[in-house]
């Protein structure tokens, strides 16, 4: 199993700005923590960044494939872009929508997601954990889904 | 330490109806497995349910000295009840909130919650996961400022 | 077929207070005479009257088993309480809303129910007769789906 | 006593279009029912329908001296028609509005009743059984208020 | 005269926690003033909190008769109850809504009260004495109302 | 000169109903007054009501070439129909809107006209008076635009 | 009988700006016409022009007992001035409200008038012929109303 | 296979008014043209106008059984009526919605449309061109799904 | 100690207007009580009224140093005026808001108070009360706070 | 003639996903049949999709010179892009909207677009005949306007 | 040339209150500021400030003739004058608008301003330096124009 | 000292498109002047226009450590761009936003900026001289705070 975390724009400025909402820890050492967490869960994680919302939407059009779930931090993308949410939706890959800060405590227009409608589920509010259960919920209800196919 | 594990009204229907929208779990089999996984984590969980606003605020003041986490799934007060979220304001209890469906593909009325902004985060959509990533992230949450506060 | 009557919040005042709106029948008067036409009817009634959402939740789910309908006056809780609604949809129960005033010619915020939507249909504006047409209407709707699974 | 019963725009279509919404009774077996029913009620009753919201108006009007009450499904015009609400206040016709459908369970834009606050109440989503307890409450509510009179 | 006071939710953390909005007066001492100046005042008060709204409807509904007068800080049922403001409409009892933080300071959801307009006044935003004058003011409306219908 | 007078849905009922809001004038009277006026001005005027917005419509269109000026008070058509505004629009014929209440202290859906941006002027409020100043004004304007299209 | 006209903030500037909206007339050459218009109708106005709120207040209080109408044209201050609306409905005074543009043609801020729900009526849009027919609109409504308290 | 082309309030005005937006063609000219494709496509149109909501809905009930196909501009009953939307729900005729004039660069009120979601596809702002394309797409769409029935 | 007291427009209509509203005290009344209640207090009261919002502004900036504290009833200035809230904010003056009526029992407009969140706490609705305990709050309020400062 | 046909995001999934909403065909095909219509219309299609908001952006300002009028389906960027708003209001290329789907019979957050106010018109709902008849429309309209030019 | 500069409510009070928002600097400091830079400028500046609307709307009026533009901080009245807007559009004089503090950083209420509609354009945010190149760019505007006539 | 530029989409369009909107220069001469104007101020410009939200985002955040101020014109993306804001937020930058044209004079949705809540300031409406003096705030701000580190 091959698992697809996207990181949307100014992510890869964690650890760098504004700790005190987001955290110390880089966008990195997150990605390590998830290639060790896959190494435990015996799947595969490709992570990539992209501050483009086309380049996330080429992205999650090409995992059709190669890729059997996605694990995604759309940043800012999460309020305002459609086609993110139209490329999870066309293709049906399953999806789960991660946030480190609570979105729900932070300025209203943040409290409006359009990728949530399409996704499995949200996790919002953990921090680097929100990452570390993201990624276990998405393998787990891929390999559920996955079992019931060869059942 | 001791969490305090809340269901909302309606949730000891569980398994019995709406399985396409709540999944095929009892609330005693999700009890349950709280349990077992509180086991693997060295920590005691205790698990109550109401239909009553009123009885669900007593006993998240009550957790005071009691509990040091509340893992809650208020139900239909998510989107009604200004008191529970004022209860944990007001007790200041690290507080996860957990949703079986994704109530953000659900109905306009269900996407506000009055708990989210006043808990440390939020997991929705991952069934009875939800349950286990929230228990799992809440005890980690609350070690981690333990050990802070003892250093 | 037993149907049970629920009456929400401040219905108890009934007689007592404001009768330009709500009339002079008291609460015992209005459960007498459902009680008359159940007989009529060939049916069972039992009337419950409570202040508190809660426990009219507990009594919706315990209906189940026991009562084939619900007929409901949610008083205030009709624009309040989505937990009650949960409650009714999750159970399943045949439900006919009724109200004694016409909450549509009153304040805009009474013109809102959460319970309508969940209901077969409601009933409002025509005083203690709201109750009579609810009753005949709920027992006729329960015996021709009960007579449609005997068939 | 003398009844009028107006059928707004679309009703005519009833039977043979959308059962699963409004039902397989055709318009002709509805007022046949109704026909039925006033001879129990010793009351008689015209029906009428018009696609033309300037139809309704004129017979709401013209009802003045020739009937005593009204009972009303104004179809579509609920939710658009301030004339036909103004010619119910205007005429102090006394007015039960009726609908086949549970309004509130539909699309938004059919939550909301011109007709309502004019009428004495409304009942909705009884299927046919929608227009038998309208007619027989506001033969009711008409009773009553000719034997006050006459007190 | 005996009047009636009621604290709602949350009220019973009163010093324990967020002085910085509440200030730093437990419930006991509030109520132990308000005894005091009852005994300035020749009149007799009776001080009980709840975190149910349905006790809190119960309460004032039994008021009828027993007491003068009500005052009360709703707590978050200040933003939440209908039934709580219909009780209080329903029973007639002469009320004066009282509020420790200054609503009108605090976030939007708070500025809306549905307890204000089935009370006699309001007062807001002056600490423990909020309670205080609001006490004054209904003893001295009740006493003037009193002494009308006396002469 | 010759002056279209309009008169909307539920004028023909003046005089008869709610006298409080409409004065006791009937609409014969209103229109014995106009055409008193209109030998005064030397001009002519017919004088029509309808309940249909169709024939509204059809008349507004028909006037072109026969008429110089269009008097109307829409009645309720005045709140719902964009097609009677757009005939004004499309016919180019000068219009003054007239009122027999005040309007803007009535119910708020009775604050937008339709028709108010596509005439010369409203005047509301001033009873029978409203039609008088409003025959007076839109002669003058008529005649005053004439003449200048003869210089 | 002395007539008040009031004209409000930007009113004289009237004949030497925006003649495209407000016309080529001067404010000096309104108030000649309104004099001479006094002179034919028997009655004596009292014409006034002020920038501030505060002046326009005083001037309405002032005319109790001096003044038997007003007829006011508010300018800017129709659209936010709710001391103006509230000095009116506190003198009680009859009044007129006149504007020379059709406010319902241009911005939508200027849709709403604070002072329309406590005037006997509006007129709009006629530009300098709005303050003749308010003239004579309101000396009309005077006398009918005097010679009514006389009798 | 037979087209029903209907043309909504004022669209008989085309040509003579208002050219800059909704351009020089007349009503008889657009018919004419409907026409002669019509011939060229071998289907048959019959095409009216009417200023009366009543009789679109009537025409559009009457179609069933004599026509396959509607091809309609609602004018101004685009935005206001339901029942006419509700007639093409009912009837379940294929509908194409068309507009001179580009909606949506035009009065925000003109944005929305009551008839579109019961439609096929709408066409908007192409002129007369509007109608030839939505006649070219409404009978291409029945012949592919008459072809299905068919095989 | 001094406290400035200050009456906002169309407050020194009272007593004469409205009496069903406001009460029938008149304002040279309320400032003699005041007086009184301040002799009591052992602090001296400066009572103004006006109908400008700018001179109520001035009288707000000039009371720094001067006066130790602002007892204000805005009247319909509380509504609009932005300004005043911005003087107490920039001047810090401590600020008790009164009103005679339940602001929040009347009109939807008069529910919006732009000083509320600048004051220590408002009182509405107790007539002449209001003002009473609005000064014995404020010198209650600046003696702790100067005492304070003091030790 | 020159015709720049542009796709925004997920368009290139067409044919693959979702063909209850957008057909079978695939983009390939799309563009296979409006090359052939091109011919047929002796003009020539070049086609480009990007999933790119600012490479559709830059593709319209290349095209200024290059081609004579632009055919768009915007997909999701419909409802979020003010930038491909602003590139076709600045560049003046004869534009016109397509979408495959019925816009205004799904979610409400696609019933509003950014690019039909620019656009000379919109097609909607008419699967790949959206494109075809979009194509027609604006070589038609191309032609027009060029051959005024030259005349 | 000859610049006004109108300085709006409670500016007077700028240096002595509320320094973290709109900086140290009094408005004597300011107005000896603009009067240097109007000397490099070779320009002529007059500032003044009041705290009523009307005297700003007064001095706007006055200025024709005298001033050639008029650069203004209307302060609270940013957000709630439509009179001073209209003055400044009636008076046509070229005016530049700025602000010390940010607007768009604060309340939402102050994100509106009436102001800028009418002017020439907006400078907010830059201290007093906001002044500064308000004056700049107002003067530079007025040369520009003022050659142009000449030319 | 070195300035980034940054020119959001469709700016390199200026000069050849709308000079009634944003003016006749050129982007180039835009960017030549502020070269200029950076020679006399003794900093350095770097400027830089994109179609892109992604690219803008992009250099705003390799901006750190290379550029100490941000001058942005974000066209389009003022109105839809949270990324932007959230990189600017991010990176700390001190930030001017301007814009050519009075964003506040035109259409609504060009009245609310993402940018403006995260910028020192904002400057909008003075045509080419909107970049010069946003240009001169700039370095004056940046001087301003580095001298401060440095004392």
């Amino acid at each position: 199993m091959h698992i697809l975390v996207l990181h949307g724009p100014n992510l890869n400025l964690l650890g760098r700005r504004e700790p005190e909402i987001y955290g110390s820890l880089s966008l990195v050492e997150i990605d390590q923590r998830l290639q060790a967490q896959a190494t435990e869960l015996a799947v595969q994680v490709t992570c990539r960044q992209s501050n483009h919302e086309g380049v996330l939407v080429d992205w999650i059009q090409q995992a059709l494939g190669e890729f059997q779930g996605l694990l995604i931090n759309p940043g800012a993308y999460t309020h305002t872009s459609l086609a993110i949410a139209d490329a999870i939706r066309g293709t049906g890959l399953p999806t789960v929508e991660v946030h480190l800060s609570n979105i729900y405590a932070r300025e209203n227009y943040r409290h409006h997601s359009w990728i949530a409608p399409v996704a499995i589920g949200q996790i919002s509010g953990l921090g680097g954990a929100s990452y570390r259960w993201g990624l276990a919920a998405l393998v787990q209800y891929c390999q559920e889904h996955q079992s019931r196919k060869l059942s």
